[in-house]
């Protein structure tokens, strides 16, 4: 591809975006096809002669637009939003073409000095703690998603715990706990199997009616532990749960880790960045005080783009200590020299792409005053929804929802809901994901999307009314 | 920002990297910049209003450009390529906009159907064995980079000789072991800490004297492990280690691994790809026969754009069965049927991007005859260049060099080669990187960017053929 074709291409890349987030309200927001069908659609061989660039773009109309959820359509309420935007995509078009990797400082300092520079700033805009920033003990680094986030809080503590035996002799099976709540994402059970400690480490810990974590449960469960000679590693607190958005009380579980110096690690993938609102900042109270590492995901709820997972640790060295390994092939005078940070020991992946350049122009193009609108919107729509939910008496609000996420459900048995959320989903209008509440199949509507307007939460109520009539 | 204001600094920003990529040549290929300059150059605060794109491409030029290492330089030949395009930038770019998360089949069909036939594809050209495609019993994913396909093959194979114990109960201190050579990558250390194996769970085996494991030495190592009662887990050879591109003899180490049961993994991240050329088709052999997965990385050779690793399996279900967690709100009725692929289970993390439209895009626009170009293209260069290197007495060449890397230095001291990279980095014109062979500083030379042509790599060699003169 010349220069003159990539410049041309490109325009139509960018006008076919541009076409497409003015389009794809008119789409079928979950996907229609059936399992296999885009690979039908496909060659069986790759082509052995190049073909023209024009020719991708018209099988993505074709072959792969057809064969997407739309996770861009305003009617996108499933799971938790992943909201992109025009400075973040462009953002990502600049960073594929400067193609640079940072996974040392010295790969290329700014990758480095911009990603430490922006997380900085985004532990200012959410009134985190200065042991979370470069100016503390600690510090931010991007990471794919939450998942991975987790994993390496666990590394570290068990790194901590274990004054670097862990690395170097492994786990000794049965030794160590690791303690979240019953309500808490997969990804916690998932790190846990991948660090070596076992599903059968985790104590999931029982809730108070609000769906939070109860501390009184947490002390009186790991009490139990370290009766046994078990070591509690780590406690995982949830800001915003997957299911429900609980907010489990930091604080207080923080104290509880503070007296058996257990690390404890703050998941606040989906509400972190709510924070940026003083009205919302109650959310990270007790962050400051007592986690250990903390982490955030601009790209739900923060206009940025996935991936873009915002993860700070308080003591940089036990992650450092934990995932080093320096091989000659990357020795060099700057990782020598103490004075860089290299990426690299920080995350599972050796290299690393350019993502704080996304972060850096989502923040600049929008500004605080421009993400607390986006924010404040989204809340604000949610309570309208909760509002409409809660005057209709065929329905029940099943948890709090003090921000952009609501649970509920129509009285009655579980069959009728499922058959509402079907016909809700079948519809193409609107997408809507489920969770099970206190034993009972629950809907969740969660909003954060860029494109998402009053009218859209409108429609969805409205739909929603109206298929409850048939269904129930 | 309007759709307008979208398409018009998005045309900028297209125009922004065609420039670059057009004078990136004239600039200083290492970053010349010290530690701190970026920070420096930056705001403390984050702005509270928003300021207009072209600010941030202002900023661009001026604080984050003379930070970079240009990885596109036609005189980057540090570490690996990671060689990037215009259908791949503008496939990102469209996987940007389109902003969808697949870790359901459910949750964007096109996104895990595309992945899955681009890398059927992918095997085809390679000549991977039909165990590794969706047709066999496995299959493969795009992962960030090889270092998670390693971790996440060590978990597979942790899953497969435990019987799923190591997922429920955790590692069991100093019963497994993992063998690789004194070549390979630090990514093996890394995912064996991560994994709860500890570092001493490593064996590294000698190599011959052409840097490839040797499989005598493994066998004894592994027979007297397996005296001690130490249980062998996996087997990882390398074909084209970073050090100095050494293929490890596969099929020799396979037998062995045959005859225990262990699991063999295949690290070729950077040579992996050459195999779409019949000629270097040896590579891969014994691959086809033995291993139990295999990864190699379109984003370094293969104008793939980072990141994007290409990591097969040939059984699905222990990955699968190592990795997956399914919570009420992930559930669907096309994950309960069994017909579909959910690749949330094929990694470490929960979300992932639409990483196969690049892939898709790189394969249909250069197609095999244009890809085998490039690779063919590299692989004579590098050739031309060890054969001045070998025909000046003043150097020597320090291992083979059947592929684009070639390892050379200056004979005599280590401080001699030491002065002449850092003279040769410090000049901006190339950048190279070192390692240690047989005890000795040596330079490596790797080829394989886009934009590398003869007159890049007859001027390096020109440039380190003075510089020798000054340094020697």
């Amino acid at each position: 591809m010349t220069a003159e074709e990539f410049r041309r291409h490109g325009r139509a890349a960018v006008d076919w975006i541009a076409d497409y987030w003015g389009r794809v309200e008119s789409l079928p927001v979950r996907s229609q096809v059936q399992p296999g069908w885009v690979r039908e659609q496909l060659p069986p061989a790759p082509p052995y002669v190049g073909e023209p660039f024009d020719a991708v773009l018209a099988d993505l109309d074709t072959i792969v637009v057809p064969g997407l959820t739309h996770w861009q359509h305003p009617g996108f309420f499933a799971y938790f939003p992943t909201s992109t935007s025009g400075p973040a995509v462009l953002a990502e078009l600049l960073a594929s073409g400067l193609g640079v990797q940072g996974m040392l400082w010295q790969t290329s300092p700014a990758c480095t000095e911009l990603e430490q520079h922006v997380l900085d700033w985004l532990a200012a805009m959410l009134a985190l703690p200065e042991k979370f920033t470069f100016a503390g003990t600690g510090g931010g680094v991007i990471q794919d998603t939450a998942s991975s986030a987790i994993l390496v809080a666990l590394v570290a503590a068990l790194h901590r715990i274990s004054d670097g035996q862990v690395a170097r002799e492994g786990i000794e099976r049965g030794r160590y706990a690791v303690y979240t709540s019953t309500q808490t994402n997969s990804a916690l059970e998932k790190g846990v199997r991948i660090s070596g400690l076992g599903a059968s480490s985790i104590r999931f810990i029982e809730t108070r009616s609000d769906l939070s974590m109860d501390p009184d449960a947490l002390r009186a469960v790991m009490k139990k532990d370290v009766a046994q000679g078990i070591v509690p590693v780590m406690v995982m607190a949830t800001v915003g749960t997957t299911s429900t958005g609980a907010v489990d009380p930091v604080e207080s579980i923080g104290r509880i880790c503070r007296e058996s110096e257990v690390w404890l690690h703050v998941d606040a993938a989906y509400a972190g960045v709510a924070a940026m609102c003083p009205e919302f900042r109650w959310i990270h109270q007790g962050v400051a005080a007592y986690a250990d590492s903390y982490s955030t995901n601009p790209h739900k709820w923060m206009l940025t783009a996935f991936d873009c997972d915002a993860c700070y640790v308080a003591d940089r060295e036990s992650l450092v200590g934990a995932l080093s390994v320096l091989p000659e092939f990357l020795r060099n005078p700057a990782t020598d020299s103490g004075a860089v940070v290299d990426y690299r020991d920080w995350q599972v992946p050796l290299g690393r792409r350019f993502r704080a350049l996304k972060l850096w122009a989502v923040i600049r193009c929008y500004g605080v005053e421009g993400l607390r609108t986006h924010l404040r919107h989204s809340v604000a729509l949610a309570q309208r929804f909760a509002a409409w939910v809660g005057a209709d008496e065929r329905f029940e609000l099943m948890a709090p929802h003090p921000l952009s996420l609501v649970c509920f459900r129509l009285r009655g048995a579980d069959e009728i809901n499922r058959r509402l959320l079907e016909a809700l989903n079948a519809s193409g209008r609107v997408y809507l994901s489920h969770t099970v509440i206190h034993g009972a199949f629950t809907l969740r509507l969660a909003i954060g999307g860029t494109a998402t307007r009053l009218e859209h939460v409108a429609a969805a109520w409205d739909q929603i009314s109206r298929l409850a009539a048939v269904c129930g």
